[in-house]
């Protein structure tokens, strides 16, 4: 093929900084997570995944399973259409319904997935609001920066959760002139959580407009199932709440909740929402009835938050290094990207244990890590097979532990850098 | 809301221009395709659905409904993670296989949908290749102008299938300099078909790769359903092959193939794969078993074609204009918004038939239409009754028929718009 030496050229620039990535090819088994199937190079065989973005494992929850079953008999496979040519159907508006009313909002709008959700919305707003800037945290997500450059608008980035400097950027600007601050609730690489409410009473004060990113904690944090926003008290402080169905709700797709006009004015602009397949209804029933359980039923959280702690416990038990992480995401530090693939490689190969290795641009050069995902379903058992592999493989490989007597854990350092942090 | 005027505007600005859009609410019911159940404002009841893109119905097809139930009852709902994170599972392993062989490639990749799918492509592309320039049909789809906006490179726009213009615009571009000619196989809102074989011997001769996005023909077209490049026998002169698996696959999901280092390098690069969780199990599942059936089945597309051509029969019979179209998309004139609106509105709450008005940005302002796509289960029950309620409709509103003993049919303008399509 023609120009194909650039092809091999950018995967060969890859190989050469160890950040060639492999996927591993697993079937899960419902009834048995976290365990799976792993299709590898010597055949297929059992493994224990502890990587999973199903955070509650409600992707194999009988009644979410069921949804999706009954809805698809019942209606077929795919939606047939866009949104506007034949595609909305009944269990996409009932969705839309319960989105809204998960973070008190007028509205909501579902998209094929949380990457379409940002980009398509941030890159909306950016038009539809003449002289617009967009003031976006260092760490966002890969998702939002798109939608940012996207829209076209002029971008101000604030040091990571740092309200001083996002002050700082405010005050420069005039009033009147719309602005948009576009941040997360929970970073998914480091899991620490932003001062959401000192960013509101900025916005406030400011006249800015606030868009929050809350992927890695709807489902998992507040009474209902409404992320961090619905824990603190803060979604009616938020202009425009985004999240999505493929992590703690187990299933696909994304969204958006705002006021009527907002949602009404990205659906009737977004070319990402427009052009394109509306979300099966299948699938939009299983997201409904995930939801619906997580709203009442605080069973999984609690259980999550348990897991998650002895799970910290044990590994920090071995003398290993858990990164400092105020949430469910557990990362474990190493360093060193060559370092991080022979752990991840021997923690499958030896141990039947799949945790994916994070490298850059996942994360910034030199806090290459292990991020492990604990869920309700990995039991005491599980963690102490964790532990005990890591340990292994941490001497096995002769991997710094990097704790000493009467010393605190060195956190890894923070790298300013607009970074892609899925 | 801060700002929330700007919204208004903006929406005020559509319903002006009487571009409003009003999403139907439908139900599909398995075993009773083309029927529907529509949530209207009055409640409640059953409609014949004339503007599906599950063009062959495949959607409620047995097999493929028992290949997702299977694999969901197997492995859950959703993916659990992006591709590199736990998110690939060995149904979608075997759909990109199965997609590679469809059309003869080495590889495929598999995206969320067919927007992401020429958004993700194009624009890696364009990153990945040294000052190339894109050089794009006027009427490409929504998703592939974004890609190459994204892209970042030079755009040049040839008139829509005009091969003498695209062949004044390579001459003028240095040889060695990278270049993608984009274009689609079968433009969805007219269903006319490109020049593909003038296309590649250009490519040949001025260097450039061949970019086709077969969306509205895979699974219709060719002896294995590989769409107008398998039936024409030039899939293998196409450097890379974009589809769907959303319409006539009935399922969800976009794709695309070409060499093993093209997919190896769009798989490493673009963001909207990389950042994004995989297309759940049970939908590839569905994919693959829609896609192996077609393969060897022609049964669907004869069915098929001969519906098409016995749709467009009925409606000239009664004297209505429809469009010149070499495929299955049957465009029906109407050149005024309201008109068109009123058309549709009326065939819904007259008649139970339903069929959305394409008005502008869709296609160009003045030609506006319905665009008619019957599929095997319209039978010539159905034809019939959609060809009397056309008429009654164009005469209860007095639309101009255009048609006059001994004179041809008026072919609607062709306007010069990098626009959307779909």
């Amino acid at each position: 093929m023609k120009f194909s030496a650039h092809f091999d050229a950018a995967l060969a620039q890859l190989r050469r900084e160890n950040r060639y990535r492999t996927f591993a090819d697993l079937e899960r088994l419902v009834g048995r997570f976290p365990v799976a199937r792993y299709h590898g190079p010597d055949g297929v065989r059992e493994v224990v995944v502890w990587c999973s973005n199903d955070y509650l494992g409600m992707g194999q929850a009988p009644f979410v399973l069921e949804a999706m079953t009954e809805a698809a008999s019942r209606t077929g496979v795919g939606a047939g259409g866009t949104r506007n040519i034949s595609g909305t159907s009944h269990p996409l508006v009932t969705l839309e319904k319960e989105l809204a009313d998960l973070h008190g909002k007028e509205a909501a709008i579902v998209f094929t997935s949380g990457f379409v959700s940002n980009d398509a919305t941030l890159s909306t707003l950016g038009k539809l609001l003449p002289g617009c800037v967009m003031i976006s945290d260092e760490m966002n997500h890969a998702s939002m920066i798109e939608g940012i450059r996207r829209s076209g608008c002029e971008k101000k980035i604030f040091r990571h959760n740092d309200t001083a400097h996002l002050e700082e950027i405010l005050q420069r600007l005039p009033h009147d002139q719309p602005k948009v601050i576009a941040f997360e609730s929970v970073y998914s690489m480091d899991g620490d959580i932003a001062p959401i409410e000192t960013i509101c009473d900025l916005a406030d004060r400011y006249n800015a407009l606030t868009y929050i990113d809350e992927v890695h904690a709807v489902g998992m944090y507040g009474a209902h199932g409404g992320g961090i926003t619905d824990r603190e008290g803060l979604a009616d402080r938020i202009d425009l709440i985004e999240g999505t169905l493929a992590k703690a709700f187990g299933t696909l797709g994304g969204y958006v909740a705002s006021s009527k006009s907002v949602i009404d004015a990205i659906r009737s602009f977004a070319p990402g929402f427009i052009f394109t397949t509306a979300l099966p209804p299948a699938i939009a029933a299983a997201a409904t009835a995930s939801i619906r359980h997580l709203k009442t039923s605080a069973t999984e959280r609690h259980l999550h938050q348990e897991r998650v702690a002895a799970t910290k416990s044990a590994i920090e038990d071995v003398g290993l290094v858990v990164m400092p992480s105020q949430t469910h995401i557990v990362p474990l530090f190493v360093g060193d990207p060559t370092l991080c693939k022979a752990a991840a490689d021997r923690l499958l190969s030896v141990h039947g244990i799949y945790i994916q290795p994070i490298n850059y641009p996942t994360v910034p050069r030199g806090t290459e890590r292990l991020r492990i995902t604990p869920t309700p379903l990995h039991d005491e058992h599980y963690i102490a097979a964790l532990a005990g592999a890591l340990s292994e493989t941490w001497d096995a490989l002769d991997i710094p532990r990097r704790r000493v007597a009467g010393e605190e854990t060195i956190p890894a350092p923070r790298i300013a850098l607009h970074r892609a942090g899925g």
